[in-house]
């Protein structure tokens, strides 16, 4: 057996890819699915079964692509409407060459979710490993709020028989392979860790609460958001029609004037930078986001089907930062500035810029009570306050929430070190506000101010 | 024959690898040498000949190093006192296979200036191919000011004859393989175009000038510059006691704080970012030279010896910047700065910021005569204007003028685009002044204003 | 300008890239065209034009797949009916950023043969290098043969004209970068070295003939062969039809009984490992053309439509081997043997062996005329005798000579060097032939018996 | 936290690199230490700490390596008298980033063996992985024998008292990572999967056996073969003294006449090709052991300080090869044959030729008794009788009992499948057997013969 977890980074999203015996089987593949394509002829393994724990909603799954280019076939549950593949309930397994998986019903997160066993029938039917889909993960459990207020409690309940009467029972020494780690959405306290067992996570998983009351309260109590592009990848994953890319597509290298004629066009640019480049000098009207936050951010700030235009980080490749907008849906990139930002300003065109603070200035200035601060963190980091006084704002709301941000004042955005601070300012600079600041370091760098 | 022309940016060197018959050839290598074992190792060769144009003064050459870690043997010029290898002289030759490579001397960038006529022995003894080293470039002909104003016509003659005498009359088809390509301080005038032979030059490249005393005055009137870092090359390069690396060393990450304690302890901290990022944000005090830039300009600004500490860019690897460092001889990296210049800012320290303009707003501020312009272009790129009125000097010798620029105002630092202007704000950042601006595009800019 | 030349082995194939201001042109691209969409996307440039130099007939082009893929223009002559892209002729010129291709007509190899001349008009307009498709190579001229007996004269004598009258006027100095390197049947004394100029040729080429008669009579009497594959290559190449893919397809994995099974309804092994490997046990039935040479030969062997099942060398990608046989028009292929060669062994299946002879073991058969010697080189190389008394059949003409080879006693095949031996031994093997040798080390090892 | 496996084939050898918070750990690793350095690079971390489990036996360990190319500090057991590194002892620890290992004394496959647990102290300090060298290996425990007959008793008690009291207690939730992998001689039924837990393995490990008595039966009972390489491996990790390699050193490319020579000085050529290759063609005198089977059977075959010549299989890289060799303390390459085994034949040079057979032709051989067979799998494969009547010596063995086989007649070598079969084919054709041969397929194919 030949098995490969395939870290997504930015969606923190776990996929798995299990030859045996020439034949080839992926968990929840993402749509770029070049890699395993490569791990297959790597393996000399045809793939045989996608295996897919849920309709997943916030990242694109790759599954038809691989019936498309590999011929696979797709497994899901039944419980919900699919409009492809083929629906698999409790007891059902499949083979390739001793290889198991084996099928497990374990709602909650959605009523959909599934878990596969995985067992090496050359030695013992007995699973070694279990994919738990978002049903548990090493360090949390699965969000249940998806389904909006009023199911939240519903699936809680679901969830702890999940967990408590389906997974557990496994066994302690079972491993635990889930289809997130650190960093998603799908679950705040996942730990840094990917490695598990069943059995450590009984011991020392704190969302593993073995009281159904208090593990309904808990979790129906979770600060949790749903960013607005879930909705295509909801669609798109329960109807089994996204765009089919073989490879992912390159968008054209464009010249300033190119650019500036697409943002005429009505084309937003994204600018994947480092927020001191982009406080440095930029497009006008472009949107920071760093390359390492796209996945979790563009979903918040642009709305599907909107053309976009990249201006990309020194070094980095136009594939890589378009395959991370394919993952998440984003097909409609209609170019990249190329040369980089420094092509637009030897152009002679204007520059945008704004400023930085450090925590010397930013003290200084709040003292003379000359700026708003914006804290444009998530909720449930506002309990670590941080700068005292500030203006709660999360980034994801705030293009709809501009009109709260006083505009007699120069507005400093901070977030926990400054990424999403630039995402933040760049959402105030674009839409008018023109004193703005980052708060380089923000509250990491208040806490320990040297 | 397997041939192959190994380029280096940045110096713009070109070395050449020639396979055949389980023996290479390697001309002028580079000192990070790894590239040619491994061509070798493609090839199933053995390196048996390093042969050497000329001592030359712009990098460190690998020649030992290939002696040391391949066994090679080293053929250099009799002319000046080389501490290690052969001497050859004119009509000798060396044959690896049935690829011979024949001596000229053809002296007048140095004395002891060699070129290599290269034949296919199997077709015929007649070179089709020879490498000039730094005597004939396409486009340009090597300079002649090293040895001093005193020597520079002697120089200037030498050439013509080598030019005139020695290579064109090789023959019209014969293919120009020289050590330096478009940006090498070797020459000024190098085309981008790396491909040329000794027919098209003659015809085509406007520094052939067939009459002697037109040759020599326009080769003595020829701006160029001198960079401090040449005289441990030239040391290195005669003496052949360039340390030897079998690979590129790597040196250690540091926390913010061990960089502060280097700091303190007289280590300067380059950034290699690009300059709107060293704008929005920087280490206070470091020098600010973007990666494509380390080797045309550390060298002017920085003397070997001096402890090291690196900002890398976002991407960039930190081997691949110590590789630069270490072809113009700078081994004193004591260390990198891990997690990038922002894990400086979260770590609640001070940042240092300058200012960046476009060109609206510079012409406001010179209407308003705010600020002081200063032009850090070469003298050679002064005659096109650009910016009327600025104080000019040249980059390089900005950290011995500094007292030239005056403290009573802003000051904008501005280049051809902005690179170089990026290093001059870094300098005057680094002395004390307090308001510094980047004119970001430069004369670029200036000139195509949108 | 960025300029690469990809040379395409097995057919030695050089195709060339140019990117100048963020755009390319492609000259003869081969029919995997990822090599060029990589090298767009690494220089930040569209891919405009495809010149075609001629309707190649040796390989299937790939212009239609970069039209389809990247967008590109694609250019040709207008001599002849293709059925997709623009007509360009003499005079004609693009541009991408400052370099310049105009167009030559130099028929002769064919009547529709351009040649292009290239230009860095930001230098000068002068052209520095021509691009001569098969009418000029690097020791050789374009055969003249491919229109039949009949015209072969007349291709001659349009070939000295297009020679002596538009390539070499150009000027000594002008660098020669034509379609094949060293090894292709476009011409069978191409030079092992591929730099080469105007001026060396018109020197050193023993082929460019000045003397028309002379000319027209050394071409006229060249030996040539046509390869039956060349059909579907014209076809293709001149209708544009040829199927496109984005990526090279890659076989599914076979198992022993897959493979087994395959065969039955009609697929060809071909093992595609060295001849010793195969007479030392392979597939009863398969034949054996080693990796290197299935460009060259496997178009004289099997037709197209045929399935093919792939034995790999070890360590080979399979991926490696479909692309060579995507480019000469062979997308029949069902499948690989999972394992190579011993998962057929280990499967406890028939294995065939054919045995293998060094100089003394042949001599002493021969002594003891025990065996048919077969010499299966081309009759170009027959001058040079070797064994004597060899019976001489082109190993491309074995299938359908085969009676000609006596049945009575064994028969060792031999070549130069045993790689077409191998496949003379397993064409006879495959028809029935019980005792079969191949000679290690052919016409070589029999001149320097040691 | 970022941790790696790094597997290496033929040793089947696990090491571990654990990285956090700009430090790292790694636990046994190889003597081609390149893949932790530049696992260090990427991660941005120094090395601080190599954890040996115990002086191995069957590769040498590259720790003196890491200390002096990466400044680690080498930690392992005091219960020998290692004359390098530090000693630790039951209840030690080290951290790099919130990562703790701690130690845990754990002899019965050695004395001075230690495992080290591994904990996320940001999440708990009770460990969540353990690292048990040869101890507890995924479906085996750790081989008793290497003191000899005299001790295997008290080791296995060791042993159990090791597994029983130390490591199962632990927790059943706890992942197992050994120091080896399926194919290791360290133990023979290590599992093909190479994950697992505590509890898991005690569960279905049968060699978990917690009955004293029936614990100490089983393992003093078990057949295990001792390498003579294991010797010098022994004394290099003992004393520290294995000569430190940078990066792999890569031996020179031979010509023919060259390989010749240094046989003739008294070197062995090995020839690394497959059987099937070698039983085409091969040096005579050259001993056959396909790549992959290197590691496992160089060291029964040649001793350490042999001159080794290479031939390469196709495709394979030099340094490749050279790398396992570095691995298992054959230091002494002294070139490769450049173009691969068909230079030698092209040079005109004698060739050896063996025999191969499918089952029908050895069947009808073994019916005419005209062959003695020769089974060269281990002791404990020959239960699984395969063919009857076979003559048994491992292969191991065979060099110094050839005396045991009959030179009366033709032998046929086989094994499980083939390799080993061409191993033994190869030992009796460079001792003079004339007729040899090698039953393709082995004990595999006799059972399912088709």
């Amino acid at each position: 057996m030949r098995f490969e977890r395939i870290v997504s980074d930015g969606i923190a999203h776990h996929s798995y890819f299990i030859a045996d015996g020439g034949e080839a089987i992926v968990i929840d593949p993402r749509r770029d699915v070049d890699v395993y394509l490569e791990l297959a002829r790597q393996q000399g393994a045809r793939i045989r079964f996608v295996c897919e724990t849920h309709r997943n909603e916030d990242y694109a799954i790759g599954s038809t692509a691989l019936k498309a280019l590999a011929g696979a076939e797709i497994l899901h549950s039944g419980a919900i409407d699919f409009e492809y593949g083929t629906a698999v309930r409790e007891g059902d397994a499949v083979k390739v060459g001793s290889t198991r998986l084996g099928v497990l019903e374990t709602p909650g997160h959605t009523d959909e979710s599934l878990s596969f066993t995985l067992a090496d029938t050359s030695e013992t039917d007995d699973p070694f490993a279990v994919f738990t889909g978002d049903a548990l993960f090493v360090g949390d459990t699965g969000r249940t709020d998806l389904y909006g207020e009023d199911e939240k409690e519903r699936l809680a309940r679901d969830l702890h028989q999940s967990l408590f009467e389906k997974l557990l029972p496994l066994g302690d020494g079972v491993l635990l392979f889930p289809a997130h780690g650190s960093g998603s959405v799908c679950g705040g306290d996942i730990s840094d860790r990917d490695m598990s067992s069943l059995g450590f996570e009984r011991l020392h998983n704190a969302k593993l609460e073995a009281e159904l009351d208090a593990f309904v309260k808990m979790k129906t109590q979770e600060p949790h958001l749903v960013p607005p592009y879930f909705r295509r990848m909801e669609e798109w994953n329960q109807k089994g029609n996204a765009p089919i890319h073989a490879r992912v597509p390159v968008p054209p290298p464009l010249s300033p004037g190119e650019v500036a004629e697409r943002v005429e066009g009505g084309a937003l640019v994204i600018d994947a930078r480092l927020p001191q480049a982009y406080a440095g000098g930029h497009i006008p009207g472009s949107l920071n986001i760093w390359q390492g936050g796209l996945s979790a951010y563009l979903g918040w700030m642009v709305e599907h089907g909107t053309p976009i235009v990249l201006v990309l980080p020194e070094h980095a490749s136009v594939e890589a930062v378009t395959r991370i907008l394919m993952r998440i849906g984003y097909d409609e990139v209609v170019g990249y500035l190329r040369g980089g930002f420094e092509s637009w300003q030897n152009d002679g065109r204007l520059v945008g810029r704004i400023g930085t603070l450090d925590t010397r200035a930013l003290r200084a200035k709040m003292r003379a009570k000359e700026v708003t601060v914006l804290d444009v963190r998530k909720p449930s980091e506002w309990e670590d306050e941080a700068v005292e006084g500030a203006l709660r704002i999360f980034v994801g709301d705030l293009p709809k929430r501009l009109d709260e941000v006083p505009k007699d004042r120069p507005v400093v955005s901070m977030c926990a070190v400054g990424h999403r601070g630039g995402i933040g300012a760049s959402v105030l600079a674009r839409h008018g506000f023109e004193a703005v600041y980052n708060y380089l370091g923000g509250a990491k760098a208040w806490k320990q101010e040297q």
